[in-house]
């Protein structure tokens, strides 16, 4: 069990297309996984406006995950960030963003999550 | 995108190695990625004792998220569920599930942690 640097960290959030974000909802823990992108220091969802998410991370504190595990070799990482979300309501940054490589794999997402990274943490597991 | 019933969600369920468990830590959302094992209607996780997983799920509502998505074909499934969770203090509960085919990635984990699946929801993404 290896821990990840934080640079080692950000280059797996750049290789990853799915992770998972945690939040509450209705004071229990709720998860949910999303296609994202990693711009900068921030990973960016599209959701649907309404959505059980989009209300639960409007300005909230959410934790993010995504890993990679092969079962056959018992290898694989994890990387997790804490961070404060928001939804993206100016019309300009909403335009900005669309122009990041993130396609919905569902319809009707059209709304943009920004989740700040911070409290990054990464393990690997090698044989 | 379609939902899946309970019996699809518990044979998913049932055919997953790896899965997140969500809790809260200090205040602040937490996700952990856990090899885990489908007992009846809950989830058995190994964790080690004294571990922010084991003290955080000792009494505890948690959720728990499992996965599989394609990022070729964009297809996939997930399924969710939120449960009380509890340790597993008693020996003769700990052997018990000492024989189920749960073993775990890391070394030094043998403290067992149950999660009853309530809420139960999953979804599928075809094209």
């Amino acid at each position: 069990m290896q821990v990840l640097s934080p640079e080692e960290c950000m280059a797996l959030l750049a290789s990853a297309r799915i992770g998972r974000i945690v939040y509450t909802d209705r004071a229990l823990p709720a998860v949910q996984p999303v296609d994202f992108h990693l711009d900068g220091e921030r990973i960016v969802i599209l959701t649907s406006s309404g959505s059980k998410l989009a209300v639960a991370a409007a300005n909230a504190v959410v934790a993010f995950e995504t890993d990679e595990y092969e079962v056959e070799t018992r290898t694989g990482w994890s990387v997790t960030a804490v961070g404060r979300s928001r939804t993206v309501d100016e019309p300009e940054e909403a335009a900005a963003l669309a122009r990041l490589p993130l396609r919905s794999w569902a319809p009707g997402r059209d709304h943009y999550i920004v989740v700040d990274l911070q409290q990054l943490s990464g393990r690997r597991i090698r044989r």
